[in-house]
């Protein structure tokens, strides 16, 4: 993985603030990764990589996830602010031959969470929402859950998400809820909760 | 559709109170229908059988399902508030010979509702929430949406039902949440809203 390439790169297209975002990602994505087991290396990797797309206009996130042909689903087509992880994974992937797909992955699906994501997906989802630099109402409970444990930092985070997006009455984005029912159906208090 | 037959099996196998909501959703399902287009004798038929399986033990609504191999999704499966539906649909179907699909489908999906919902369905969706037995707190509000257009009754419905499962903690069923998205995703406003 070749950092010092990238911090170029993202230095030069992101403005001051993303580029200290992604610097704190990276770093959250690492300490999460020496605390629950991940490829330390691959997290702090993908972490500072997953917002490579996201100044990029949305025409030109859009051409991208085109010219590679990447079909987006319903709620994908209409929700700009989604496109800029699906455009990072491609230009990773295509542009700039990143050939992991376990960071590949985690970069895709950083914003919207999916079921069946991998541990390092997982790390870099939650470092995204508690690093450093984050201060939305509600940080520091998703920091305390994730001091508990990934999952449940991870389905702290996806429930915060839920919630916001019916506040704004925006659409939800299918992987966010199963993800969030997965987690649940793998806890034992599931029936009691329902 | 043999609503004295009916009358007389739910009189016999429900509470005096289930009794009465029946016949309350059935009111309330006859008056949207009204109001909105819907067929106004299979409006109130439906609304009336929608609970016939509701006070059945949830063994024998697993055991109604299980017998007449309809398959439960991961969600449904840990779910047991749900399977009153399901099991109805199918007593209704296969024991008491209700051969209207349309009915047969507004029961089967009253609870959760799911995209592609017929006029019928969502009525009968409706009709289940707003009833006059009931008291929920927000339950003016979708009143008042319903007053609106059937729509945004439906809608502020399954926000309001996502919110309160969020808030218990409790599974999310896909087709609450596609329904709901599928409702935004018609309306004009929805990029504004993402």
């Amino acid at each position: 993985m070749d950092t010092e390439r990238f911090l170029e790169i993202l230095n030069r297209t992101l403005s001051e603030k993303r580029y200290f975002h992604s610097l704190m990602v990276s770093k959250a994505a690492e300490e999460l990764a020496k605390r629950y087991g991940g490829d330390v290396q691959r997290a702090a990797f993908a972490g500072l990589v997953h917002d490579i797309a996201k100044e990029m206009k949305p025409e030109a996130q859009l051409q991208t996830m085109q010219k590679y042909s990447i079909l987006l689903d319903d709620v994908e087509r209409v929700t700009p602010k989604l496109w800029h992880a699906i455009a990072g994974y491609a230009l990773l992937k295509y542009e700039y031959g990143v050939t992991d797909e376990m960071v590949l992955d985690a970069v895709r699906w950083h914003t919207t969470g999916r079921k069946g994501m991998p541990v390092l997906s997982k790390i870099v989802y939650l470092a995204d929402c508690i690093s450093e630099d984050r201060d939305f109402p509600g940080v520091e409970e998703v920091r305390a859950a994730a001091e508990r444990s990934l999952d449940d930092g991870y389905l702290e985070m996806l429930n915060r998400s839920i919630e916001g997006l019916l506040h704004f009455g925006a659409l939800l984005h299918m992987g966010t809820v199963e993800a969030r029912n997965e987690l649940l159906l793998t806890r034992r208090d599931v029936s009691a909760a329902t």
